[in-house]
């Protein structure tokens, strides 16, 4: 009876019951391909449509701080303190007084390293647990670099540290390509592998109830009413861990490094943006124009629904105002750069051309999905993303190959070998 | 080919794959009843849950303009102000330069009226059509009240006018019960139908690929890229059509009412709120606590999942910070309002006492769902919706009765009657 109601009460509330009675059927077979971009039909060129007129907006406003490549070495400094006010102003961190000091939980030993489960407070009534992966002989008489690894979407620390389980007591290894810290650990590296919020151990009932997913949208929805942000969240809870690695001793609070894996490279970003201590960064995605995605993947499916590029997990609203994830890493220049998996050549021209203004143009490097590597699989002088294309068209036009996505512990070790001893 | 690659895709940028291999499966039956609230099983009362730290900074932020009743007159109507102000912050109208005049485009006899179709031009490159519905017999020198009519969700124009078709030459008359506009230009008033972007005329594809639904949520999703949100933008369109009813002189500029249904109350409100030009509203819907109902439906699915009460449409980042819907409607004291289906009492005698400090006692009207008009059937003193509860308990518990949600003729037409003969 409940449910009747309920159900009721949705399809009321949705009134698509009204609508079906209104709908205007175009008679013939509707074909996606023909409508892949927004066109008006009107003498006067004008929308009628209100999803065409936000989408004319959109391209009406490009980011502010859009990397032009038009700066000389003082201009880029200025623009780049400018990135860092904005990021931190769309971060909206906030100040907690008197925040807890985080707490060691437990300590096993690993082949080679142990791994320590800690606590930090972030909030007086919240725990954000994290895991440390410290090779067997560091300790502050004899400090490593530390690696802050930050997973993708659906992927957890655990995962990252190549551990099966939460209880760490009870957990055996699970080595896969995407075991981020434990391939740091096992290069001599301290590696703090952490969750991104509402997923893995910082879910609501998702585990629980054996569901085999993560609702982060409804997490991110009422941070979103909180005139907060999912990234804000997950940007402010890293930092807190951060902040605290500055003050292990045995770690080098002069190479601390955040690496960041697909999702991962959001906060990489935003926290690289706003905190210059960092030394360097490790960017394990294909180099995404987030914006761009959104104006161009706009082929409608079967229904004449045209997509949208991600979930609102990914919605800072006014970001993309501001900038877009190239001009944010361009703004990372000179601190070395590593991108693993891509993108269009358009932007790594950009990004290269940045790092040279900053006078340090050795310190980015960027590296392909294998089946583009060869020069002649891209489109090499692809300036501007077509607009009606769909996710598949737009991956192959960024240069991206989804079923190789994996962390590149081939391009990523020996790279940070190198900066690390430079 | 291209699907494959797609899906592939999907599935690894959505990572549940990885996920799935993590779960820790609960192993005995996952029973939603025991979840229902967000509880610690910490020592220290702390949460590790992201979205239980969430829900609990949503907690500890209540709206800052609540209505208190502890006001006198004079701080009443700075706290108006500070509404009035504040709602006109959060709907970011643009100011367009030399916007052009919105155009008559086509007009037909009706029994007893006359129906227009008219075209607004609320940015240079957009259209907004709306339709006018004019008694016979009213002109400048008979000029009668004027009401904006704002559809419901998956409502239009045509519906509220009791057409079947956008094209007005080859439509035929649609009664219904939510026939809002066609019931008041029968009454001799001027009734103005506007559609709810992205759904109806306004709509993408959705009409002419045959599809049943509207999408609204990619529509708010730009918006909200840009900083903006639906709210904003419908507001935004609905006052440009509001200020030029204001000139034409067979309306009583100070006899224009709004009249919203649903999903069409959010604009009242905001258009409301900020213009005090509006003589009397009609609030057809119940008058629901949107903060409370997002804290209170905290009910989990068998998968573990909580509800989130709406779509991004309703979403206004920083709105639920400032105020909430009863607030929003004991600002519009003095004027003249009518809430047709109900409520909790406690929201109706914080309303009530707004509209005595302001010297208006008699000028709020509320009706009850019919199944909750004896007062036995409510409960009246309830101060605090529980926490825990799933849809069908909340609109129980608000007095709600989904299946007779529709546009409640018989209390508003001799409200209407009253007001605009006084």
């Amino acid at each position: 009876m409940r449910i009747a109601i309920t159900i009721a009460a949705m399809m009321l509330w949705c009134g698509q019951n009204t609508l079906h009675a209104q709908q205007e059927m175009s008679g013939h077979e509707f074909d996606p391909g023909k409508h892949a971009t927004f066109v008006s039909d009107r003498p006067d060129g004008k929308f009628v449509s209100s999803r065409a007129i936000a989408h004319n907006l959109m391209q009406q406003h490009p980011p502010r701080l859009q990397y032009t490549g038009k700066m000389d070495s003082a201009q880029f400094a200025a623009w780049r303190e400018d990135v860092a006010a904005t990021m931190t102003r769309l971060m909206k961190h906030p100040v907690i007084k008197d925040m807890a000091e985080p707490r060691l939980i437990e300590s096993h030993k690993r082949d080679g390293y142990r791994i320590e489960r800690w606590e930090s407070y972030p909030f007086p009534d919240a725990v954000v647990p994290y895991l440390v992966l410290i090779p067997d002989g560091v300790d502050k008489s004899h400090p490593a670099p530390g690696i802050l690894c930050i997973p993708g979407w659906g992927q957890t620390k655990e995962l990252l540290s190549g551990e099966t389980s939460i209880d760490l007591g009870s957990s055996s290894i699970n080595e896969t390509n995407n075991a981020m810290a434990r391939y740091y650990v096992k290069e001599g590296y301290v590696a703090v592998a952490v969750d991104n919020p509402a997923c893995g151990e910082p879910d609501d009932l998702e585990r629980l109830s054996g569901y085999g997913g993560a609702e982060y949208a409804t997490f991110a929805r009422q941070l979103l009413e909180l005139d907060w942000s999912y990234l804000g969240y997950a940007s402010y809870v890293d930092k807190v861990i951060l902040d605290w690695m500055k003050t292990q001793p045995y770690m080098r609070n002069d190479r601390l490094v955040v690496s960041g894996f697909s999702f991962g490279t959001e906060p990489l970003m935003a926290i690289g943006a706003m905190d210059p201590t960092i030394f360097a960064f490790v960017y394990n995605d294909f180099l995404c124009t987030t914006r761009e995605r959104a104006l161009t993947m706009t082929m409608p499916d079967k229904r004449g629904r045209r997509p949208w590029p991600n979930d609102i997990s990914h919605l800072i609203p006014g970001f993309l105002c501001e900038f877009d994830f190239p001009d944010i890493v361009a703004a990372l220049a000179p601190r070395p750069v590593i991108c693993t998996e891509g993108g269009m050549d358009r932007d790594f021209s950009s990004v290269h051309h940045a790092f040279q203004t900053a006078g340090a143009p050795a310190a980015f490097t960027s590296h392909h999905y294998a089946m583009y590597a060869d020069e002649s699989k891209r489109d090499v002088n692809l300036n501007k993303m077509p607009e009606g294309v769909d996710l598949a068209t737009f991956f192959r036009l960024a240069n991206v190959d989804p079923p190789h996505h994996y962390f590149k512990s081939e391009h990523v070790l020996p790279w940070l070998r190198k900066i690390l001893t430079e």
